[in-house]
């Protein structure tokens, strides 16, 4: 077994808006982290180009429909557990692009984790349509960030580091969301959380 | 969320031996079910053929390298916190299908686990070929059992039960192993053994 990460290395957070799982990862992480004396960066990305070079074209969960059954209850009984409201998104998966370009404006802002939950909240707990630029105007409001910067997202350089972000995430590895960094170290799944914040705690 | 399955359902635990995290499931188990006074029952069954009907030729660890790459390091890292030895196996994945045939004859045998657990421990812990007969009667004879079933495995009423059980797998929903079924309720993964326990313990 190789070394643990050192204390001193963040936890890196990749999610991705349209993923089932990222919802309850999502709704926790930043609070279990602070409670571990944890750093974390939240890496959103996109997981369709990914998806894409394995020869998928939209998410497994709608490719092998045992696998997706499957899921929807999964993330129920999961949601019941961890006390998240849920609902099943239509359509699914969502076109997450928008709110994925969005969060990249957020990134170091102190609401960055707010409008995370918030676009996460009404995808999964309210069934809202989180293509529709209206539901991530009011994300950003309910976190306490512009609505305006729903138009900056359209520009270039926004959607280069996307691109360059995705890239990261496949080049580090990850195929599935959530997943979580320390260092060279990845795990996957809401079920690894645990794991990867110990390990990111430099612990057991 | 539907009711939980009474206590009087046992723990269905649905092993594959060419699977990988069925390894750390099988060899614990048994234990955490008598420990937690859950009734339990293995269910050995082929993934091969679900697989197929998925349009998968193996292992979706061989088919998709990322995913392999991560899946050898993330049981690397469950072996070493749950105290198991690891070899990564030659070939992968094992051709299971003599050892399921002979667990559908250790079925209902005291020594039924300690066999399930000698074929996990001589693949992934030995490094050894589960398709060699010898390695098969090696863990009938560890645990407790008749070498010769090795023999009475290659019977027509047993291959037919085990097709009639890779039937009933896919038919339950099953996917991928190790799974866990109380009632109708499916849990997959090695992730899902604590949650499958308390489920059929019908608690939370």
């Amino acid at each position: 077994m190789s070394a643990r990460g050192p204390a001193a290395l963040p936890l890196e957070v990749w999610v991705e808006f349209a993923s089932t799982y990222s919802y309850p990862t999502a709704m926790r992480v930043e609070a279990d982290a602070a409670a571990r004396g944890v750093r974390m960066r939240w890496r959103v990305f996109l997981l369709g180009p990914i998806f894409a070079a394995q020869g998928w074209n939209t998410s497994p969960f709608a490719l092998y429909p045992a696998k997706g059954r499957y899921m929807w209850r999964d993330l129920e009984r999961i949601c019941a557990a961890e006390g998240l409201g849920f609902r099943r998104p239509d359509p699914f998966p969502a076109r997450s692009l928008l709110a994925a370009r969005v969060a990249l404006l957020a990134e170091g802002a102190p609401w960055e984790g707010a409008y995370v939950r918030a676009v996460f909240h009404a995808e999964f707990a309210e069934g809202r349509d989180i293509a529709d630029p209206d539901t991530i105007r009011a994300a950003l409001a309910a976190a306490g960030g512009d609505p305006a910067l729903v138009e900056a997202a359209g520009d270039g350089a926004v959607k280069a580091r996307l691109r360059a972000r995705t890239a990261e995430a496949e080049a580090r590895g990850i195929f599935g969301a959530p997943s979580f960094t320390v260092g060279d170290e990845l795990f996957w799944g809401h079920d690894r959380l645990e794991t990867a914040l110990r390990w990111a705690a430099g612990g057991a």
